[in-house]
C-alpha cells in the first residue's frame, strides 16, 4: 500500500497466522485471475514498466469499462457496493459519477469518504481498483457540462416541470472521486495463452507468466493529474 | 439496509444536500446500469417476489459469476479491492476464498473484518453485493476440501517439498466471508430489449421497465442457510 497516508503496522495483525514469513520464502501470487496480488506482501509488482506507460495502461483500462461497482462504507461498518456508470475520467484517475442525491450512499460518504472504484472485465480479467476520497458536488455548471440525454431515462420525468430528468433537476448531484492510489492488473497474452498456461503449471506447479500487478501511489497519480493540465 | 446492526443516522449526514427530501417527491432510480439502487431511500425494490425465488436467483447470478471484486478496508481507512476466484458458495452466500496468508489483504481483515464482495456481468449488467465479515481459516482439512489442481499454477512449486502449491503447502489460507445483507439486480428483459427501453427513455423522460434491485437482509440469509443444512 503506497497511499498518502502511512499508519504504523499492527503488532498484532499476524498473531492469527501459524504461519510466519520465515516459512515461506518466497511468497508467490494470490489466488485469484491473473496472478499476482497488489496486496500480497512480497509482491510481484511491475517495475520495469516507467510510470507513465503504467498510467496510459491504466487509462486504457477504465476508458474501456463503463461500469464499476463502487464501495462505500455503512455507518454501521458494512461495506456496500452498487454498479456505477463512469461519467468523466479526468487528471490522474479521478472519477465523476452522477447520482440521485436521495441516495443512501450518500449517507454514507458523509460518514466516511473513503470509497472503492472496482472494474472487472471478465473477457480478459483485468481489474482495476481505485481507492479514493468522494466528494458530493452540487454545482449546477458542472451537472450541466457532465449531464446527458440518457440521464432523463434514468430518473425519468415526473411531469412537474421542476423534476424533469433534465440538467436542472434537483435530485442530480455528482459525486467526485479523487484518487489516492490505483492497483490494476493488465493481461500481457492472449487469453487462450493465458489459459495454456495456468494448466501447464497446474501440473508442473510452474507459475503462469501473466502480467504482474501494477500499483501507482498518490505521488505517481499527482504526476498524472499534472501532465493532464 | 437491513444488516443485523442499526446505528442511529447521524442528523448531520443530510446538511450538504441543498435539496431537502420535500424537494424530490418521487425519487426515481440511481444513475447506473440496470436502473433502481439498493442504496436509494426510497428505492424500487422488489417486494413482488418471494424470498426463496429471490435467493435461488441470487444464486444463479453468483454461481454463474466466477471472480468477484473483493473489497476490505486497510488500516489507514482506505477501501482496497482486488479480484478473487469464488472457491465455494454455502448456505446462504457465505462465500469462500482461498489465499496466500502473506497478503496484505490479511491485515486489513485483521483490523476490520468487514468486506465487500462485488459481482458484474458486463454481457446482463446483472450485479450482486454481499456485505459480510471474514474469517481467515486455516483449518487443514477445510483447505484440503477446497484445494484443487489450479492452485499449483498460483501458488508455484518452490521446489522444497513444502511449498508445492499442493493442500499441504503452508502459504495457503481460506477466507470464510459470512454474508450479513446481499443487494442483487437481475434483469428481466434481454439486453437488446433494456437497451431500447433506455434510449426510448432518453426522448420521452419515461423509465425503462428494468428488473428493480432486490435485498436480503440478515434475517432473509439466516432463513437461507438452514434450508440448505
Amino acid at each position: 500500500m503506497s497511499t498518502s497516508i502511512h499508519l504504523p503496522t499492527d503488532p498484532a495483525v499476524k498473531a492469527g497466522n501459524p504461519y510466519p514469513k520465515s516459512d515461506a520464502p518466497t511468497p508467490h501470487s494470490d489466488v485469484h485471475i491473473g496472478g499476482g496480488d497488489a496486496t500480497t506482501k512480497t509482491k510481484s509488482l511491475d517495475s520495469g514498466t516507467t510510470v507513465k506507460k503504467q498510467i496510459e495502461d491504466l487509462y486504457k483500462l477504465i476508458d474501456g469499462i463503463e461500469t464499476a461497482m463502487m464501495t462505500t462504507r455503512a455507518p454501521n461498518g458494512s461495506l456496500v457496493s452498487r454498479a456505477m456508470q463512469t461519467r468523466k475520467r479526468v487528471h490522474g484517475v479521478d472519477l465523476w459519477f452522477v447520482t440521485d442525491n436521495q441516495s443512501h450512499k450518500l449517507d454514507d460518504l458523509n460518514f466516511d469518504p473513503h470509497v472503492n472504484i472496482a472494474y472487472y472485465r471478465p473477457s480478459t480479467s483485468n481489474w482495476v481498483s481505485v481507492s479514493g476520497r468522494a466528494r458530493i458536488v452540487n454545482d449546477r455548471n458542472k451537472i450541466k457540462e457532465l449531464w446527458s440525454d440518457d440521464l432523463r431515462a434514468w430518473f425519468g420525468d415526473l411531469q412537474d416541470g421542476v423534476h424533469t430528468g433534465g440538467p436542472e433537476d434537483p435530485r442530480i448531484s455528482l459525486i467526485f472521486v479523487e484518487a489516492e492510489s490505483a492497483h490494476y492488473q493488465i493481461q500481457e497474452k492472449s487469453a487462450p495463452r493465458a489459459l495454456f498456461d495456468i494448466i501447464k503449471g497446474s501440473y508442473t506447479g510452474e507459475r503462469p507468466h501473466i502480467g504482474p500487478t501494477r500499483e501507482l501511489d498518490a505521488a505517481a497519480l499527482g504526476a498524472a493529474r499534472k501532465l493532464e493540465e
